[in-house]
């Protein structure tokens, strides 16, 4: 029953909000500690690239202004980048904003149902939900790749979108882009797809793993990237997605006008300039990939192999303390990593790549607990 | 006919968007000017407070991290600013996100209906289309004051949300609170008013044209208030509705957990503390506000009382020009204000308070437009 005397639609009532992770501040405070490293949100080891942080404190004597709400450098810039006609691309606050207006634009509540997988990133079916649209989770396979009979099963001719992440949150694993251009031909052409690639610079090749050089023979696809990741912009918050003109206009009509902020624009066309940065940061995050999958597995974890900024795994068979409980020791040693809990997975944990210095301590505060 | 292989709402398609203030860099570039003066989006005349920007500076490092999703330290500072607990705060990503927030949370599609004077801010009729929800509009009186008995008329037992803007925009005209009050009792308590102060700083008096040190007395009221105007971070994206506890934790349990950027957050805790470039923003707006009132009335323009950052007008009975062509030539010559056509008001325009020497110019230009 509402306890509101104005109306409060009943989807939203008791609504689960978004698990986040933790952050180095409220851990020092809580356990007293000065050095707290963090590995939980998959960002960037590398922080924010020089270049970008000489920009922001430029521009910071501007922020009295609107930014142009079409956004004209940006879309200059990510044009130029990947080569696409500037047309294609709609910028959001985070491709959280994106996901969000995909599912206002496309899905009529009480018709279409939108199709992902489970577990997957909780913020498409939280959107769903607000919007009142049905949400189908098809479970991924026990190895955590997509079952893709069961996800074409789970289509049907009221489903307006399917959500892809490739590489997948919270596993890691990235399907060949050769399967995934067979999945979405088998499609009926009224099921837009939507591959979110947020993780898809940090892939061993890009080519084989990415299906956005290759666009234009998927006219139903649209493809988010997030300049919160390899860009390390988190905290800035700038997404996007490669769409058709036609769907892109629509996402332009209907977004809140100024919701990118101007120095988010302005740090991500410096960000998309700096090649160096961009460089180091796949560098460091895939040699401390190879180093966290090694160290862990000698450990005798389960751990899943991942193309992405971080590393699912489970406890050895001999270890007795819960997931959980890994988790709260390692918290109290200063080091978060990120409990899975809130993508049902209790008994499986994930680790941000670090620095070389931060996957080092992560490994000895591991082998410590497991010891 | 939908030019979409897969679903696109019906509502969406033809969206007429949001209109914008024009750019500097736009005019600057189609006119070739050196020098272009910007009266149009009621942004602050003193740009951006020092301490802000320092505070921006120092934390160009930091934007690689995703902020804490609940913001305790804004919280905090809101709730001293106002001397009210912290659980009545809600921030979003600008006042824009707020206003989208409570029409996706409150009014069920097809059941509720959302009120509002005609004309009003044009966020609250696209955020009602966007969400399928019914928009009631009630016209101002003639002298844009609020029709306290239409808009009582056209509330029912199905009206989930009224919006009132005090100061309004694009008027400047602001009721006295009491009326505000009156109003409010005279309305069924399943209607939430939702009372948009982005304006409220710049008033004379704000004990008596603004509710909200006695939102005690008004349960079903809620308060939005913006960073955007005395506190000069437009860019930025930063607002808040202060309402209560319940429907504040409804409201952030639903929203994006990042949708305010780490920057916001940081420069809106060191604007509330900037107390000095605060009460000068206040003088700069009210000297200017009169400055421009007895300029243009001087040159025959219907000039109306306003209590905010922005005058509205309309032209001398004897000139011959057009409130758009007016608008043109001014930009011609380098100074961007307001056309109102985007608020169904073609024969009148908006002009923004500006410093002194923006305030001269206009009112030089405008008199030779005139001449």
């Amino acid at each position: 029953m509402s306890t509101f005397s104005y109306p409060v639609r009943s989807e939203v009532q008791s609504f689960d909000p978004y698990t986040p992770g933790l952050c180095i501040e409220e851990i020092q405070e809580r356990f007293n500690l000065s050095v707290v490293v963090k590995m939980a949100s998959n960002e960037n080891p590398l922080g924010v690239s020089p270049q970008v942080q000489r920009v922001i404190a430029n521009h910071a004597d501007r922020v009295f202004r609107y930014a142009q709400s079409d956004m004209p450098n940006l879309m200059k810039a990510l044009s130029e980048f990947h080569g696409i006609a500037p047309g294609h691309f709609v910028a959001g606050n985070g491709s959280d904003e994106l996901i969000d207006l995909l599912i206002r634009v496309c899905p009529s509540p009480g018709v279409h149902n939108v199709v992902t997988s489970k577990p997957a990133f909780s913020m498409y079916g939280l959107q769903c939900r607000l919007c009142g649209v049905e949400h189908r989770e098809v479970p991924l396979k026990e190895d955590f790749s997509f079952d893709w009979q069961r996800l074409r099963a789970a289509v049907d001719a009221h489903t307006a979108m399917l959500f892809l992440t490739t590489p997948d949150n919270p596993s890691g694993y990235c399907p060949p882009a050769s399967d995934v251009a067979d999945f979405v031909r088998s499609l009926p052409s009224t099921c837009l797809v939507v591959v979110d690639e947020a993780y898809t610079h940090f892939v061993d090749d890009e080519a084989m793993q990415s299906l956005l050089a290759r666009r234009e023979e998927f006219p139903n696809v649209v493809f988010l990237r997030t300049f919160s990741k390899c860009f390390g912009l988190a905290g800035l918050r700038l997404g996007y997605g490669v769409m058709p003109v036609e769907l892109a206009n629509i996402l332009k009509s209907v977004r809140s006008p100024f919701s990118v902020n101007l120095l988010a624009e302005e740090a991500g066309i410096a960000a998309l300039a700096d090649v160096t940065f961009h460089k180091a940061t796949l560098d460091v995050v895939r040699s401390g990939r190879a180093f966290l999958f090694s160290g862990m597995q000698q450990m005798g974890c389960r751990v899943y192999p991942s193309q992405a900024n971080f590393l699912m795994f489970s406890l050895p068979k001999s270890c007795s303390l819960s997931a959980r409980r890994v988790f709260e020791l390692l918290l109290e040693k200063g080091v978060i990593i990120r409990p899975l809990s809130s993508y049902t997975l209790p008994d499986h944990l994930r680790v941000s790549v670090g620095t070389m210095a931060e996957n080092t301590l992560f490994l000895t505060m591991l082998q410590g607990v497991l010891a």
